[in-house]
């Protein structure tokens, strides 16, 4: 299939670095550009190359922003004493998209993973170490996914919240909102059952 | 779920322009090359700079390509008196990886649809007319897409290919190999009932 020009052929290998991209959607979205986008595909590459070049992480919370720091850590108008520590910027969204949590964040990037060359310097660790240390925090939420790793994760630094005074708590883990028992992992379930909670009077 | 620093949010909103690309996958894609590959996210940013600004059009067949002159044209090992007329240049890739065509190419990039503004002049038909006249060719295979759109356009240049003496032919439509007649639509068996042909007698 290299009846393509050379040029037309890098962008459609360049393409499948995007996850879920492989030779087929590469080529629709190549021709796609090339036939009916040149402006949109301009602004992609210069938003793209500007976003690779200028993105950081976040010197607080560690998360990705092309300020010195996020807007969350920057404002004025969350409650500094509660932090939730997650493993990526895509969770700080989902979270932030529910609405609810008015504290800060502490994102990780990552999970410990020994295998994998990942332990407590990797994950920014000491950092957070210094921050529960400083005063400023009551409660850390442990918000790290219910896998393997992510529970030593939380556990990691649990430990580490106790040693520094701060308490440390952990999300729920259990029957999703209209999820369906039926279809559930044993895990899930096991874990919805031993978290279950007295049912409270009604008055 | 503007959580996302500006520069990351427009990142996901210019990825939206790729096509099948919504909401959730340009987060994704975009978190992917800030979290994990730079390099490729560079690289792509690069390359389709390069590609939106250097390819145009091949000045014989009116394909992709960043050269004057697209390779298959500027080549000499092709049979330069048999010419396939195709809507884009992904039915060219298509035919080419077939492996069994070796003439030359005529890319429409589209098919005579009046209603969108697209007519001759817009194909580039002036061109192919002049193609046509030009002695070289001998006959014109018209292999537009068996569309009411890519008929009209196939008829079109038939007539024009008559009145230069160039002969045209029209590629078959009928059952793809493989395919189960139980769920072909009624349009495809009655192309290929009216396209029957006679057995040979094997000897």
């Amino acid at each position: 299939m290299a009846a393509a020009s050379p040029l037309i052929e890098a962008l459609m290998e360049a393409l499948r670095v995007l996850p879920g991209v492989g030779p087929r959607s590469a080529r629709r979205m190549a021709y796609h550009l090339l036939e009916r986008d040149r402006e949109g595909g301009r602004r992609l590459a210069q938003v793209l190359r500007e976003a690779m070049e200028r993105v950081g992480r976040c010197e607080a919370c560690r998360t990705l922003t092309e300020e010195p720091r996020c807007r969350l850590c920057a404002g004025s108008g969350r409650d500094r004493s509660v932090l939730c520590v997650v493993e990526t910027p895509a969770d700080v969204e989902a979270i932030e998209a529910a609405g609810v949590y008015r504290g800060l964040y502490f994102v990780l990037m990552g999970r410990l993973s020994p295998l994998d060359g990942i332990g407590p310097r990797e994950l920014g660790l000491d950092r957070l170490e210094a921050r529960l240390r400083g005063g400023e925090v009551r409660e850390v939420i442990l918000a790290t996914n219910p896998t393997v790793e992510g529970e030593a994760t939380a556990h990691y630094i649990a430990e580490m919240a106790r040693a520094a005074g701060v308490r440390a708590t952990r999300i729920a883990c259990g029957v999703p909102l209209g999820g369906d028992l039926e279809y559930l992992d044993a895990g899930t379930l096991s874990h919805a059952l031993a978290g279950r909670r007295e049912v409270a009077d009604e008055e």
